[in-house]
């Protein structure tokens, strides 16, 4: 796990001084480093292609961008921190006074050594962002100011990897990949659905898995559109932003509230044995914003550590590498297999023998000395999963009514069915085979 | 506001020397006096009429009552004050000993200067009120005791102001006019729905607004025997009682326990900035025991501010001028205002791009500029009417939800029709324009 | 209320000494004892009968048991205390070490003056049980050991005692009668369904009772086995065990986990005066395991004192006479007589004048003078099963919502019934009489 966390970390480390944005050539880069993780395919999607309300924007690059004061020394210099340029700016060559200048520079006056994170995606605009201190040392003089950048007609980038199951159900990972210098929100993200990506590969799974890096809100918007006839078989849905701080671990429910995919969250930092956040779903956020917009209403949730907005480096130069841990990473990810590991196992059984208890000693799977105080929590599991295995309960249910941890349910489901105790009742229709209509 | 609560202490100030009762001259006289405020019908029905189980009972009238000493001082005096009487007495004339007369007296022993409040409205009885004090001060003399009343054939009247809006669903409000001298129970309420009714006349109103001044329980029930077939329009109403004096406001649910006046009532109060009490709805108190009996279970709750019963000066003669206070009248009346415009503004609406987000800042509607921390609140308001207007949810429930207060959510529900983003659903087949079947 | 405990305890110390077990002469005469309290029949399952997954064992029979050192001293004796052997050993006779007599001895190393109780009903073996300080003290010399018992073909014993009421539809009560010298576990829950059986008898009943005394498990299998068919009459039922300890109640709730039975012991258990613990379903204990197993699923709960496993002398020969009071068992009987009668009387009724309050006044069932503070209990119970009587809600509904105590409201509600003011819904199709189809 330590190893996993310091690759994690790794990954990060060498994505981190990529300029991206929600489109372009640090997007581009980006993804083709992911590949070398997981065997993600790369989609492009052409400028001014209508995706529902939205058109994809002209495509941005940029090669350089300073602010140069007479004597020729950059003040702001892009070279130096991308953040230092307001992200999509558009190409800017001139001299302009001071006051000139400042209106577009932005600075954080409550951290003035840090510089901020500012986008203008939709409006053409442009700007610098410097810290406070270095904004107040800046001389009444003329200034030198170019962006060498280019905003012209390109496509929108985007990252998918599809991971096939056993059944055509699936689960949706999704992160945004469209931050430049910034390493908690979210290169903390995309280098956990990345290695995600390459652990589950090797598991055994039930459910398809599909592994998304997009550019925050036009990239989740462009993927609905151009897949809306598959969302039906999204059965669960993870956004992982955020997850790389040594805060505590937050889980941010589904817009339904009590998805199979919130209560499994719930269950798993529950026995995670580390303090737990759960808040409630609202519509601000990451792209859950789009994937539980009301025509969709998908069960996506959010895990996070500290939550966008709550940690003071957020969206600044100081989410950078020092406010991230390998340990912090690597247990981000476990919970998360821990969570997926468990919607692969929560089915739903029947009782073979619904008519009283069967005898379980005869079978050797219960002590045969009566008279002891407390049952093992294994006969315990076993007792639970025959009471409540009536068709209508999953092994999830049976967990959170038992107050036992889901391995332990299961294992006892396993052993019952092992000893045709118990039958498989598949409620799911979308987990047959596809029929193909001819 | 201020000037509005001084209007109605003033109002109450007049009202107050008045003998009411259950039918009557007071009553009337009251009700005339109602009449410069809002153009009240007065109903009269006649004694004798059946109104479901009960009987409109004979009309009592009193011009006189007293008992003297051997001297010829009025020891007790009904000029003085009206609560001297119990309600409803039988005529009296005679002499009678201290002894005779006791059983006719009726006192406060815990608050010696007080004169309590009786009545005898369906038992022919008579008796006297008066303090503790003079109690323990009469003398075992023989005592002229006479009430000059008449109880007799006549009418039960009651006052019924019909406000006619948009659409013929209706909201009641409705106050028991009742009591003689008695401020806060209930010339209190009678004060707030009267200046309620001319409040809203002149604001617009989906809503048709029905505003009763009616006696206690007998008063209810002759309305609803007498508009069982119009009582189907009725979609919220309020009983105000006990609403000036300078207690905390208490909102009393309606049977149904989570109505639309409950949760509109609740949720008014939560941002009113002052504290408050929210109770479950109980068979004991005024008007709503009929309006929410199990035949019509209406959706109406009570608001008070300290409950009847709760308060030392309930249903006796320190009930007077000085308990209730111009500040108090006014916010009562602010916070119904308050309750009523949320019903008004209610509406229930679909997202006309439900499948992600629309485009708010090409709109206008949201800063051009991203990278900051938190949304402003009009924007998450607009996120959340988006959000959650699948065509199931009421604006009211989306402010619950969402947690912020129902007016930002109803300026971004109306920025967004103005948009085009949103397109009301008319659920209430009531509130479409009556047919006249031909 | 003590002469009835004090009988209870009487029957219980004479039942003491009787070595029980799931079969056997033990429990044959436990049986023909209580017949003295309850007319129960005795119900005799030949050892190989198939029940469900489970078949009955052979009969078991001890005369004596002991192993004796060489100076022939009997370092442990079942004549001393029937604890000392593992109920259900096979016979044994012989010499052996100490060594190999070890693997055959169970103590309580925590509780070293204490002898366990062990059983192995359903594998062959053998062992004693014996207090730490004595096994101890055994020297390593040669033992002579003897189990003077029989396991052959023979019967399961059951007790059952069936009392007709006014309707087919049946409160089952169970104990389990089958451990030897141990009171709190379970001849306190022995003596509670006999003289709850001798006291309902003499009561009148709609409800028919069913008082189950069988071996704990495999009676309860044998007896759901054996009445498939006419299980659909049991609507309510309740399993005593562990009622005669000094702890305060302990109600365990069925399976469904809100039956009519869990709110009825819970309402009880509220207004007796007494602290209490109610706790949720889970499929260990007694035998609500075979009857809420999923194909039954019946409401049965459990009451206790404290529970099975939460009292150090559970299991051990510390559960002596010591360890029960007369005043618990009695209490524990009132306050199941308390529920069962809240059962008998929870009826249905609808509002005869649903349309406002009917004029409880002019019916003598209301105060005449009006302005009181505050209602009396009575008055408020009236008006809430009127208010609340719309056929769809019971009387305990009513006493929940309202907060006032049962009893109250069934007052009330007789009253109301006696004056035609409600009418009785049954809803029941259990409760007509049974039809012969001809």
């Amino acid at each position: 796990m330590e190893a996993l966390g310091q690759e994690m970390f790794g990954l990060i480390a060498e994505l981190y001084p990529i300029c991206r944005s929600i489109t372009g050539n640090g997007l581009r880069e980006t993804l083709r480093r992911l590949q070398r993780v997981v065997p993600l395919t790369m989609h492009e999607v052409p400028t001014g292609t209508q995706v529902f309300d939205w058109t994809i924007p002209n495509e941005w690059n940029i090669r350089d961008a300073y602010v140069k004061d007479p004597t020729g020394t950059r003040v702001i210099d892009f070279q130096q921190c991308n953040l230092h340029i307001v992200n999509y700016s558009v190409p800017v060559r001139g001299q302009m006074s001071l006051e000139d200048l400042k209106p577009h520079l932005f600075t954080l006056p409550e951290h003035p050594e840090w510089i901020p994170y500012r986008t203008s995606y939709y409006k053409e605009s442009w700007g610098f962002c410097l810290s406070h201190r270095a904004y107040l040392a800046l001389a009444p003089v003329e200034y030198e100011v170019c962006i060498d950048a280019t905003l012209a007609p390109g496509h929108l980038t985007y990252g998918e990897y599809y991971l096939e199951g056993e059944t055509a159900d699936e689960i949706l990972v999704s992160c945004h990949a469209c931050h430049p210098s910034l390493c908690n929100d979210n290169l903390s993200g995309v280098a956990l659905v990345a290695f995600l990506g390459r652990e589950l590969a090797v598991l055994p799974h039930r459910y398809s898995y599909r592994f998304l890096f997009i550019p925050g809100a036009i990239g989740s918007i462009t993927w609905l559109c151009r897949n809306e006839q598959r969302i039906s078989r999204i059965k669960h849905g993870l956004i992982a932003a955020c997850v790389g701080d040594p805060g505590n671990l937050t889980y941010k429910r589904s817009r339904q509230g009590n998805a199979e995919i919130d209560r499994a969250m719930a269950h798993v930092l529950q026995y995670s044995g580390f303090p737990f956040t759960l808040v409630d779903f609202s519509p601000y956020g990451y792209d859950e914003r789009q994937f539980c917009s009301p025509g969709f209403d998908l069960p996506v949730g959010v895990l996070s550590r500290t939550p966008h907005g709550q940690y003071a480096e957020y969206h600044t130069s100081a989410d950078n590498l020092d406010l991230i841990r390998p340990a912090s990473l690597a247990e981000s990810l476990a919970q998360v297999v821990a969570a997926l590991t468990l919607l692969e196992q929560n089915r739903t059984f029947i009782n073979q023998n619904p008519k009283c208890e069967p005898q379980l000693g005869r079978r050797g799977l219960y002590r045969a000395m009566g008279g002891h105080i407390n049952p093992a929590q294994a006969e315990l599991a076993l007792l639970w999963v025959l009471n409540q295995s009536d068709g209508s309960r999953t092994l999830l249910d049976i967990a959170e009514r038992s107050g036992l941890p889901f391995g332990a349910i299961q294992e006892a489901a396993t052993l019952l069915l092992d000893h045709g105790l118990l039958k498989e009742v598949d409620l799911s229709p979308a987990s047959l085979p596809l029929q193909t209509i001819s």
